[in-house]
């Protein structure tokens, strides 16, 4: 099976500026906000008016600018992406801004998301006679767009979309206009800032506050802005439905003191922390998070509990992706990796180990096992979100249902997987009510792995193929 | 003046194995674990029982063993070394353990401290003819032992550890032993572990944690422990003092998961925390810590005084060593690095910031400002330990009174310098307090740097240098 | 003006390799022994039967397969490349071969030479709804080849071939075929070997001697040769012309180890030398040659003349591309770079210097002062062929009228402006006598840029554009 | 054995510059044209009148220096090196210059050659409890002239070297002065040239060249300079014995556009050739040479013999260290590395391979057959100096008679061993005929490694465990 159809563009980060002179340093510093959002590549395209020009690489953020020529990347217009690859797809070629150079307009696009009816569209495109060079969905909505008409402008990139089927958000740039397009649905997140005179827009709002800029909006679903030298304009290429923002970005994917859809993720986790003590509270002595993203959670079940919460597991902040792995007979004697047990804290003492999630098993299970290890007496697992039993088919790495425990195992056979000596999940109305605290700001969030029903729908033939593998 | 002269070792982390076939790896994880106590250079010497070989480099852990022939270090005893170096002192030579090849008996020495009276050692031995090539305390040490008797052995370290005086744990290793000496106070701390049938020596216990070893007991103030293919002997070569535990190890050096001289780091400080909500508490909304090494005492207020702990400023895990500096024209504009505030947690509200300490005072006024920029209504600061009033002689790079901003001002100028609503230290006692709840096990701890109590006396015409500079 | 439109592919060198199961291996020494040919960039695209993998990057062929993943670039078929870059143009995008994957049918392409009319041939294809991504002129034929029958074929590779004009040998290879094609006038040199059973296909015959494979036979002006499992087919693309060999492989761009179209070039400088002596002798003490194209040149003319050949100049064997340039400041207190002067070989005597050719004159100017200035009587500069007075427009890096000095300068001009105290150029006959000596092999070869004589004819508004700038 | 019983700074090359404002980058460029003596390390010393600081590592002078910050290397003096690595010593402890810090008088020294007592000596220095951290002659050196009187001066470096036995020239540069030193017999070459009113010292007058500056005289057998503010003085150190310089310099070592001892490099080379045409003419068709080192007497016997001289070996210009070598399997095939043949023209030809010198015999039978395998009829083998049939022990690279095929084989039996068709040494009196040819300049050339009369003795039991390894 092809990369391109699992949807290798997930769980990444775009950033866009438009009308600032150091377009190019601002967006490395927006990507380095964003750089939970992908750790395997990072680009940039900058624009002076005239051309657009490139620098990107695979790796960190930091890495791929160390010695970027910033002297060159001059010009007040830029967007940025930082990617997280899906495994066989971590490659140059599919690392973003994909930048298409051309005797007429060039363009520059990064996205996050998924188009889900790539394969067709990529049979269409070749057998029509063109070449695609990468992997990448956003090469193929880069082929829509030309094929839609020889301009890029609101109506080649509105009709391009149209043919398209998924969660996404993309940034367009040209020489002269920045177009920002979000799915029909808005599953993805996409905020619009101000920096001076100057727009900005990202993935996530902390990427405003690196560089000092001020929220504005979120970019609505359906909607595609154009911004240029007349401003900024909002057009419609989509039917609006109902806005079902990814649950995930809350749960573990958005960073703490980012606002998704004009709610703090720190206060949305720390509230599911609460309501998960209130709906699954445990008889013990303290409350441990497994870092980083559950210690919200953790604090707020901790403060809810009125247990006493404690630094149990320690993440090692220094390991990068170039550690050396212990071989196997190490890892036998206990040499530990990411996430070490703080024994003075565990020894002897019953557990509550809040954890934000559970996909595969395998990680809980470890933990579990490290926590007894170091001498937890019991270890109550709550997980502050409900079980996962769905395929996510909008860009989150979760794209088959042998690959999901909850998918294929009750409650006591994960709890027993694990080795926990209670388990409990958050219930679906719990996720709800800790995210969504305002009716009038959400609509809704998208919840389709956890209850199956998706918001956008699947091609059925494709649909029985995730089924299938 | 001379680096050497200020203390240049200062806040190191040594670890040495002796009897485990993958001892040059393990010392990899060793070091891994103690990272934060040395980000500039580490190393390792690995012994074969004929031969020792030396890898190290300047950096992180993991850049200098990236490409670490492991296959070709060899040998079941090892001592390594993370290094920070002081301004100037970062090259290459200074990194440790240093490696003293000789016809005779090679040895190799890893040392964490400061020795005070290099100075005058270093003009005694070079008037004797000797040759020094770096500007480290550990080859003054490799000299007087040399000069000390020509074997290397208990009565040659013993002789040359009596000519110095200072804060130190080293460790020696010959083709077939393993010598660790701690300094008659007793000031740094160095603690033995076991795994299987090998000896484990490390500056934090989180090595042993993290490499799967079990904590035997610390080395005791003025021992010389002596390991070989005989097992572990112990002798004395001074007069036991007091022992008196740096202080600073348990506000901020160490890693929260590890037990210094038998208590918890993390709970030390949350304790600390706890004192303070007593000794200092505020009228507010909510308590914030500032990352990492204040979380625990923030989290310990916050318990104390029932008021909500929240994430209140988020620390980017992904800055390097090589992040690229924002030009002043950016940072005006508002371009954060390594610390951000998190708007929707601080906006509008009363917040009690935590910090552990305060040196200069230059981050704890960027941190106010930036809070009180992100909107909030008041910053109540609140520091987890005693002013610092006097520099440190023992090994933290604190080494004059020009620097200590308690040093030269009161509370009040203090907290009108950092742009504070209010401002509290925690007492002495409250220190004391919150690490020493063990008298059978802590006689103890050094607080010189706040009270100007010095365990271990400085060379008059010294202590007049210091004063001065 | 874009790069492409200036040829961006000249002396670049091909190399394929069908049925050996090193192959990946085999085309690395391969490029190696044709790394004078092109030192901006290296790549290969490997074949297992089954899927086509690329590896390639900036810079010489070694740091570019310095870690390649041979254990990974598994398959007993493969192209490689070597690119020289014009300015502006050295980018990884452009690197070769460039491999087009596809969900039918992918294929990788090397080129060496210029395609003329690929300003016309873009507009075509961008207006069809084609994108290209790349400045190379490979990518274009890739969609013509695309565009000429959704197969790549035989018949879709002539039909693309044959919407071109210009100079080229082309190498492409799909999972099951390798395709070698070569312009009708046969411009640039293209030959074909055997290694055991597998056929090796290069643009220069060192590549075979360096790997151990035979010479075989030149590919033919325009033919197209299909390799496949049912050994090797030829077919005849275009009417074949004269074949017109481009005169300056011989003059100084291939190895003198290589046979060019059947002539060793070596032996044929030396006989321009020869020629050279006849035609324009000179009153003087020693000959010298200007390492290490000259060389041949220069011991010809010696043996000729009977004046002993010297080395006089030397050139720095160990000058990079990372070569750390002298300040203006030092260059006129005399540090020199690339080439030295053999001080105690010229001081006094009256030199003749060969060099192959001249086109800005600058470098020539340079040297002549350095002879003198190292003490040099007189300087008698002999150039090894006629000079340019026309600019090259198959895939020489000599694009405009402006940069040739002998276009805008009689010859007293020229002697004047590099300060020689005589100048003498070979004669165009003498050039074809010293290389076709053989007519039943050579029917004549290109000297355009000497001459004007243009085998292939231009469009008419680009040669008028060629002329303007 | 220990590698510096071996001798392990043979073939190293040192510079220095004293007065002159851009002393470091001279130094690079100077270092530059002497690469060719060591290839395994660099660095430079450079003094501001102050302080000495150093900047040195592993490998080209070009990768040392790339990032070499230049603009703290301040200073108006300075010296530098560069490093020939024996098997084990590569390492950066061993790159030279080796800077000794002191809080005294601080002191640089760079050397090239090899002191034959350093096991005694080093015994002597560690018994009186020194302690050396390199296997380096220099920095025993250093510590003698340490020991010979505390200040670091003409007579205690005249004392330190009068310590020593063997062949060296000696580089030494304090804060206030530079000491240039060479052996009583002068083997090994060292001269002095100026550029304005600065001072240069080199192993090589090419480095002169490079930079612009002009040879003033070589520095005599036994003679120390000290040069200073103010100005140049000259000092014996030892009985001046006759001259003996290096044959070796001129056979292979040097670069040809060098003066050695007033000598001209190539011309001496050439003159080689003649006198072994004469010696030992061949019934052939061409004369080869085998690149870089023998081309120059390939000419000469080519033009006393009469025949053709031609370009029959090709050395590929662009192998590095990081070559990547053939498999054992491609080797086999035919895969070549570094010298490949010029099969056009030498199939079918009876050869003349002229070569520098035979040391194991390994490469020229490798040559022979590559000659063979690419045509040549008849292989006749000339030598353009006399077997080498005794160790060196004045810092050449062969240390032991059982390496050297001349010291245990017959001239029938290395003929056959090597595969020609007949073979000749030159004769010691034709080599001293091309070299010596003003007896005023020269008193005689060191032919040790060919006759076995060392003018320089050695310990009588180390000769005898030279014999004996």
């Amino acid at each position: 099976m092809l990369a391109e159809q699992k949807g290798i563009n997930e769980e990444c980060g775009v950033f866009g500026i438009w009308g600032h002179d150091k377009a190019a340093e601002l967006t490395y510093y927006g990507l380095h906000a964003m750089q939970h959002r992908g750790q395997d590549g990072a680009g940039v395209v900058v624009n002076n008016g005239n051309c657009l020009t490139s620098h990107k690489g695979l790796g960190l953020v930091n890495d791929v600018f160390k010695y970027a020529p910033f002297h060159e990347l001059t010009g007040d217009a830029a967007v940025g992406h930082v990617r997280n690859a899906t495994e066989g797809s971590n490659v140059y070629e599919n690392v973003q801004p994909l930048l298409f150079q051309s005797q007429m307009k060039s363009m520059a696009l990064a996205h996050n998301g998924n188009l889900m009816n790539t394969d067709r569209l990529r049979n269409e495109l070749e057998s029509q006679g063109s070449i695609l060079q990468t992997s990448s969905d956003t090469e193929v909505l880069a082929h829509l767009i030309k094929r839609s008409g020889m301009e890029v402008n609101e109506q080649s990139i509105a009709a391009a979309l149209n043919q398209t089927t998924g969660a996404y958000s993309f940034l367009i740039m040209t020489d002269d206009k920045m177009y920002a397009a979000l799915d029909p649905s808005g599953i993805r997140p996409l905020s619009i800032g101000r920096i001076g005179d100057a727009y900005v827009v990202a993935s996530e709002s902390c990427a405003f506050d690196q560089i000092g800029a001020t929220f504005e909006r979120e970019v609505l679903p359906g909607e595609l802005i154009t911004i240029s030298a007349h401003g900024m304009e909002s057009t419609r290429f989509a039917i609006r439905g109902q806005r079902k923002m990814c649950a995930m970005e809350y749960v573990y994917l958005s960073r703490p003191d980012s606002n998704v859809n004009r709610v703090n993720v720190h206060a949305s986790r720390k509230q599911m922390g609460k309501e998960l003590a209130q709906e699954s509270p445990a008889d013990a002595d303290i409350v441990i998070g497994v870092p980083d993203s559950s210690i919200s959670a953790a604090i707020g079940f901790a403060e809810e509990s009125g247990l006493p919460y404690e630094m149990g597991i320690i993440k090692n902040r220094y390991i990068g992706r170039t550690f050396i792995q212990p071989s196997q007979e190490l890892r036998e004697q206990g040499v530990k990796l990411k996430l070490a047990p703080v024994r003075g804290m565990v020894e002897g003492k019953r557990v509550v180990m809040i954890d934000d999630s559970i996909v595969r098993g395998t990680t809980s299970r470890r933990i579990v096992q490290m926590l007894k290890n170091a001498g937890a007496a019991e270890v109550h697992v709550r997980i502050a979100s409900p079980p996962i039993e769905h395929p996510c088919w909008y860009g989150i790495d979760m794209s088959t249902y042998e690959e999901l425990i909850a998918a294929n195992h009750s409650l006591d056979e994960i709890r027993d997987t694990i080795g926990a000596d209670s388990l409990a999940f958050l219930s679906e109305s719990g996720l709800e009510q800790a995210i969504v605290r305002d009716k009038t700001i959400h609509q809704g969030i998208c919840t389709a792995c956890m209850t199956g029903e998706y918001p956008v729908v699947h091609d059925k033939e494709k649909a029985l193929a995730y089924k299938k593998f």
